[in-house]
């Protein structure tokens, strides 16, 4: 039976953890938090004192921490590479920058151990559903001996390339895409409101045409309300589009519609609207513009 | 039966003008290119000598000129609206930027005439199967008077507001998210490539996901080929986002994701490839960064 050692059983790994155990792997997870423990022996795996411990015997290592420090401290201050296994494979699920996970890797490679850079894309309804769409870069003999791992936990699963920082890259890219998709949108809401154009009927409108983009229709809804829902909050935009710049500044890339677009998040998060839906984002064109 | 002035019968105008034909409108049409008058013709059509001739008698004068500017002259200066019955209803179809509009409109108001703002989407694919998307400004009386005219060319007939200049704002917002979706589609591209990436997995992943908008599926393919078959211009979108940007200036709204897309658009045009497919936008991005 394949051995899973899963750190980090937060809003997106428990879930994943569990949908490993549905396919019969063995999961030895760790977390600092007790009631994570408690909820994966409930559900069938087994929970370890530390991350070492989780990953004794372990023949792939998944990552689902916070950030590229949280994953070098795990695997390194806290021992959890030493104590696995000679063959075992690193699994880096959490988004990351490009040059940190390429820095991750090298080290992991030093070890003769294998690592597969593998961020994943659909939130936590995904990582409930096993639907994720998980974006892997890894040696192809590296991705393949993964893939079931990953298959128990994604339903699209992509082998972007054989260097780790390839699917960090993707993932990043992915990020960009939708932080401009929204800033533009409420460029666009802001124009049209300037001139006094009914908002919900233009929406009806270029959510048909070659105008149309997913953020367009999906918070083009909550834009165009004064105080919306919160699905996903503006500094979280703060943070994402950060990490875009970052992996600008590693790879030595201009992205100027990505820094202009931060600088809207920014703005709107500075005026003290950081936890209200993204969507608010248009709070920036208000304020320059007036309307 | 009601009978339509039809001022310009280029590449939109014609088909627009036989669709009109077809559903048992009389039209008296007009345009500078003799061909032009031959084929409306040939298609049941009456060719007038002048735009005031065609308006003789007409209910409503549909404009589809190439600018605000060439409205104008049609409109006052050869005379055609002086020729128009006193109830005539002029139909702007053009692109034009909102205050040029608003201005027409009023100038046609002061002669008690009818004036509805309709410019369209679709193209001359649109034009020609009686498709297109149509977003009509003016008060509800003449827009609904006008209804079965619109509805003899389009498929998607939309009443903004009441206010002429409104339906040329959303074309215009049209044009803004447009344009904004294939710069940054460019953005993420060129990372992409920086970093090694295969271009087409990435495409397929991210059309697949929140990141994805009808331009990136659309222009994507062709953003990845070195020198891909024209499909529209680079220089379209130089025009087109400078509209946008016109129409900023006009309505004091600053739109700056538009303005930085539109110097890049202008930089690849400067470069020399004004002419090559609007997908090579991302050659700004090579030129900026390498790769």
């Amino acid at each position: 039976m394949t051995k899973i050692a899963f750190i980090g059983l937060g809003a997106m790994g428990a879930p994943m953890a569990r949908n490993l155990l549905k396919r019969g792997f063995e999961v030895q997870g760790f977390d600092i938090a007790a009631k994570s423990l408690a909820d994966l022996q409930a559900a069938g795996g087994t929970p370890a004192a530390s991350a070492a411990d989780a990953c004794a015997g372990a023949d792939f290592i998944v990552l689902m921490v916070v950030d590229a420090a949280q994953a070098q401290t795990v695997l390194f201050a806290d021992g959890a590479l030493a104590a696995a296994p000679a063959d075992a494979t690193v699994c880096l699920m959490a988004t990351c920058p490009p040059k940190s996970v390429e820095a991750l890797a090298a080290r992991v490679a030093e070890t003769g151990r294998g690592f597969v850079d593998a961020p994943v894309s659909g939130g936590t309804a995904g990582a409930t559903a096993g639907t994720l769409t998980i974006m892997a870069a890894a040696p192809e003999d590296v991705f393949e001996a993964a893939r079931p791992v990953f298959e128990a936990m994604g339903e699209r699963v992509f082998h972007i390339g054989e260097r780790p920082g390839q699917g960090a890259v993707v993932k990043t890219v992915n990020q960009l895409l939708c932080g401009v998709h929204i800033a533009v949108a409420a460029e666009a809401f802001s124009l049209a409101e300037k001139v006094g154009v009914d908002a919900e009927r233009m929406l009806a409108i270029l959510s048909g045409t070659s105008a149309s983009s997913w953020m367009l229709k999906d918070r083009g809804p909550r834009m165009i309300k004064d105080d919306p829902e919160v699905s996903s909050a503006v500094d979280i935009f703060v943070k994402d589009l950060g990490i875009v710049l970052e992996a600008g500044r590693e790879t030595k890339a201009a992205l100027p519609l990505a820094a202009l677009s931060h600088q809207l998040f920014l703005a709107v998060s500075g005026r003290g609207d950081g936890q209200a839906d993204d969507s608010q984002v248009i709070r920036a064109y208000r304020a320059l513009n007036g309307g």
